[in-house]
């Protein structure tokens, strides 16, 4: 676990698996850190938990599908940025934000049910309501379809928080925190759309 | 180059130096990859682009910026997600998305004129306006602060846009994208701000 200790700022750092978990299930990019000959490779996914694993999709062919099928370790970056911290000396503008870094090996999934778990895992957090509503992948889609998943062995969390920390104001200026707000937005007629969608996006009109 | 060459859906692949520029300069966030005994780490990080080289910032104990600084070669991935594409077959969900791989090997940058112009780069990218406003890094400041260089070596981008490529729609269900934008709130008096967040911010009372 060594590695795994935060060194820099470590009052920002979250041990917690309940918390862990619960922020895993509100993302859904991660970027996947593994070597090849000592050499660092950096792949974005879209993934989603399962109990203590992490699952990913993609093609047989896929290098990285491959790699996390035959036990590869790889260590996952999942980070938000959730505002801008604005002090009076740009060196001590910040971000507030959270993040994991997962660390753990991998193996295929070949059972067609787990792999039927986990689009249904992932399509939930995709747009709640769309499992319901769409066509469901088949066992011939499943087959087709390569599934691996990592144990979570390994992880850290940090989180920044709250206004800055600035001591010393410099000449009056203002300071404070500007958020950022993800919203989902449709350009279209409202009425045409089903209505796990209507209450998940908001409307805004070009 | 190899390496780089993307190999899964090519016909998304892009290896354009300015687009990849470009895409670098409205970003602030990457994770980056890197091996240490064969084991694979990934750090969130803020950056800067000047020229040909990706800059970092941070303690002198930071162990990233001690591996970059003593020439160690990473691996940086950027992603943004502009879309959620609805198909009408969970198998057919996707992103849209533009996203960057760099690799490169670093070095210390300890001129304090370009520290001073990587704390210029960054700031303008944070908050337009904020370097004018703001109380500069002074000789202090500058000696205090580790800055690192990576000298883009290979690259190369992805993305995806418009509508799914569904071909066969099941059942009369809607497709379509919902975009998603990222919004930049303040909940405070909007009086109260200097005139270059005024500019830059949404206003939006909770």
């Amino acid at each position: 676990m060594e590695d795994f200790i935060v060194k820099r700022y470590p009052e920002r750092a979250i041990y917690d698996k309940d918390k862990l978990y619960e922020f895993l299930d509100r993302n859904i990019l991660c970027h996947v850190s593994f070597c090849e000959n000592g050499n660092p490779f950096i792949i974005p996914m879209i993934f989603s938990r399962i109990g203590d694993f992490i699952y990913f999709h993609g093609s047989y062919e896929s290098r990285l599908i491959r790699f996390i099928g035959s036990g590869g370790n790889v260590t996952i970056g999942i980070t938000n940025i959730n505002g801008l911290v604005v002090a009076t000396h740009i060196k001590n503008n910040s971000l507030n934000y959270e993040s994991a870094v997962v660390n753990g090996s991998g193996e295929w999934v070949e059972d067609e049910d787990e792999k039927l778990r986990f689009f249904e895992s992932l399509s939930k957090k995709f747009i709640p309501g769309i499992w319901e509503y769409s066509k469901r992948p088949d066992n011939e889609d499943l087959e087709k379809t390569a599934v691996v998943r990592v144990k979570i062995e390994k992880f850290s969390m940090k989180m920044r928080e709250g206004d800055t920390n600035e001591k010393e104001k410099y000449d009056n200026l203002w300071s404070g925190v500007i958020e950022i707000k993800y919203n989902y937005v449709y350009n279209g007629e409202i009425n045409e759309l089903p209505d796990f969608l209507k209450s998940f996006i908001k409307f805004e009109k070009n």
